[in-house]
């Protein structure tokens, strides 16, 4: 007898972790649109305009905007190994887990990896990058904008000067911010970035937008081949290490999202349909709107923790906005504090990885749950999940000082 | 000011081409389903769940059955890349464009490539691939069981044993038949096996579903590698090569997949929820149904292709149930044809890659879409499509002898 289980029933979540969070319903709704062809004119239609509302979510006059079907890490994997011929230097700054990815990505695509650290819960100096730069004389620059381990978000805008001056590109890993805080693409010369649905922007995980600009496609240009079976007549091989992915292959997705529609991997059409919208609801709402509202959001959060007694990790003049870090007080079980509030209150909040497992807790609120109900139902929450967990603040503190931060917003 | 677009309004489709097909209405609902974080317990017991509903489609005991979170080349991509250490050799039987793949992928994750070729629309004797096997004593037989560039599907089951006699591993690339025609991933002892939803599971593409058995398990964790930021006291780097590829690295997927939940991606939400929905339905409908109907269905379509007169493409012996290649008579332009069915009919039907290319029509009946009603439309849409574009078919002859194989299946 075949065991086929029930229909999907997921229960009613909040979810207030480092994401994935609640997608929009709007988005859900475009996900179970019906599917077209992938080379249907209506189709590569919409292919289009996904390219071009990317371009407006990266602030950028790349043409080269488009979505890699896959989570986040694989838009990172693609950008990497379409860049990196073997050998070839990266610099990767590394401050929490997701400079460490960052490192293995780059090694496996080949590179000769340099990396530099400082302690999770800080960010780096331009100058320390600068001086590592003069050492290393990397090729590329890859480095993470927020960084949800460590709750920290890199300063970026001096690091495209820097590049150029020292010849190197400079890849982004926007993931974690993309759609709450600012990344303006063009302005700060960054060359290639990358994001991920399931944060600010409040789709589903599993496909990635990225954008790079005209240094990158010509260098990723000149490693460009065509699949055998088909091959135009007359084709040329070109020059240049064979990139070692065909999946990853961004000369080859260039010609699958350009006029040619060089079949690739067939597009996937449910998460191009919500990728489309998330960005739609980005730029309906105005991107200047959503990034104040995160930001306001980040202060709420702020005072509501330290009214309630708690302390806050790392330098809080560096915190993304949609993702606050706090330390787990002496004594408090960290683990039995997450399992209470979704079991109590259908909330879930995190820990982190590596050297912060079970010393912070994280707290989102981020794209559709960046919303003050969302935020002071969690403090509200929180509260009550900790008091008989050994930590008593002050009743009621919490919420309130949240409110507060609202109302004079 | 922004230029946001248009909500989604996909036109009614019916996509009669090789994939991806019309998804189950059932399957779209499931995608339009809240979103859970990745650890939470119910997530993790639906992920626990399309594993073991995963063994069933696959007809295996394998415990590892699981989702490649990319398009079902990813899934390839993933298989290859963790099996294959550079150098090693592998043998590819092309015989159309999903073998050309193989093979481009293969060498892309470093293999030494060896190609037996036989003409687009045949397929390969095994006594073929065993004195292949002898010459080349390759690592891996690496080869597709249906070919939808050619619509032929190859015999599998004499390959087990011929790789097991020749101390090989067997890989097929099952993405065109899975849930249409059977694979008895155990009987026939293959080794490993990747799919894609949007063929006969009725599902979007985007997420590749994978078996593979002990025997590779073994050889992929010997290769095994934990990320930097997550590794556990006390980790032991193993012995073997560095995958190449962090996304498509299996063992990093079964730690994920497993109890230990160890973090890798962040698992895609609704795709797992869309392909758990798929996989249900086909178990609902029971495997056997299934392969019974596509098959009655290959007949019906072959009856009325033959009934306008027209000329099958290729060993109609070894054609694939849920695809029908037919040759494009002389003088009748076939790319015409292909536009106006959709623009007259809003059925989408196909051409195919490289020689074939402008010289078969490619109709699939498949999943979803294997229904009576959709082939006798598109028998009908077709005739009348043809008639002004040159070739006149006995009217009615078509949908006729097809709903006469459905009167006496």
């Amino acid at each position: 007898m075949p065991e086929i289980f029930e229909a999907l029933d997921p229960p009613s979540r909040l979810l207030m972790g480092p994401g994935p969070i609640n997608a929009d319903p709007r988005v859900l709704r475009a996900m179970a649109m019906p599917l077209l062809g992938q080379f249907d004119p209506m189709f590569t239609g919409y292919m289009n305009e996904t390219m071009a509302l990317l371009r407006q979510l990266y602030q950028t006059e790349n043409h080269w905007s488009f979505l890699i079907n896959g989570t986040a890490r694989a838009g990172i994997e693609a950008v990497l190994t379409s860049i990196i011929s073997p050998g070839e230097g990266v610099l990767v700054p590394v401050a929490g887990r997701f400079g460490e990815l960052m490192c293995e990505i780059a090694e496996r695509c080949g590179a000769k990896v340099h990396a530099i650290e400082t302690d999770w819960g800080g960010v780096f100096e331009p100058d320390r990058i600068e001086d590592a730069m003069k050492r290393f004389k990397p090729r590329l620059l890859a480095t993470v904008h927020g960084d949800t381990s460590t709750t920290m978000a890199q300063p970026l805008d001096d690091l495209g000067e820097i590049c150029r001056r020292h010849d190197a590109l400079l890849y982004v890993d926007a993931t974690a911010t993309l759609g709450g805080m600012t990344v303006p693409v063009d302005d700060w010369g960054l060359d290639a970035v990358s994001g991920g649905l399931q944060k600010c922007l409040s789709g589903p995980p599993g496909s990635s937008p990225i954008t790079f600009n005209d240094r990158v496609a010509e260098l990723v240009g000149r490693r460009k081949h065509i699949e055998r079976g088909i091959r135009p007549d007359g084709y040329d091989p070109g020059e240049g290490a064979l990139i070692q992915s065909n999946y990853f292959d961004l000369p080859m997705l260039m010609d699958y999202w350009s006029e040619s529609r060089l079949n690739h991997h067939t597009e996937s059409t449910s998460m191009l349909y919500a990728a489309r919208e998330c960005v739609r609801i980005v730029l309906n709402d105005g991107l200047e709107e959503r990034f104040v509202r995160h930001e306001v959001t980040s202060r709420a959060m702020i005072a509501g923790v330290r009214a309630m007694g708690l302390e806050l990790f790392g330098d809080i003049s560096h915190k993304m906005h949609n993702i606050t870090g706090i330390m787990i007080p002496d004594g408090v079980d960290g683990d039995a504090v997450i399992r209470d509030m979704l079991q109590n209150f259908a909330i879930e909040i995190g820990t982190s990885f590596g050297p912060l497992k079970g010393r912070i807790w994280r707290i989102g609120a981020m794209g559709y749950n960046c919303r003050k109900d969302a935020v002071l139902t969690t403090l509200a929450a929180f509260e009550a999940t900790l008091r008989p967990r050994g930590y008593a603040a002050p009743p009621g503190a919490g919420v309130d000082a949240a409110l507060n931060v609202y109302n004079t917003a």
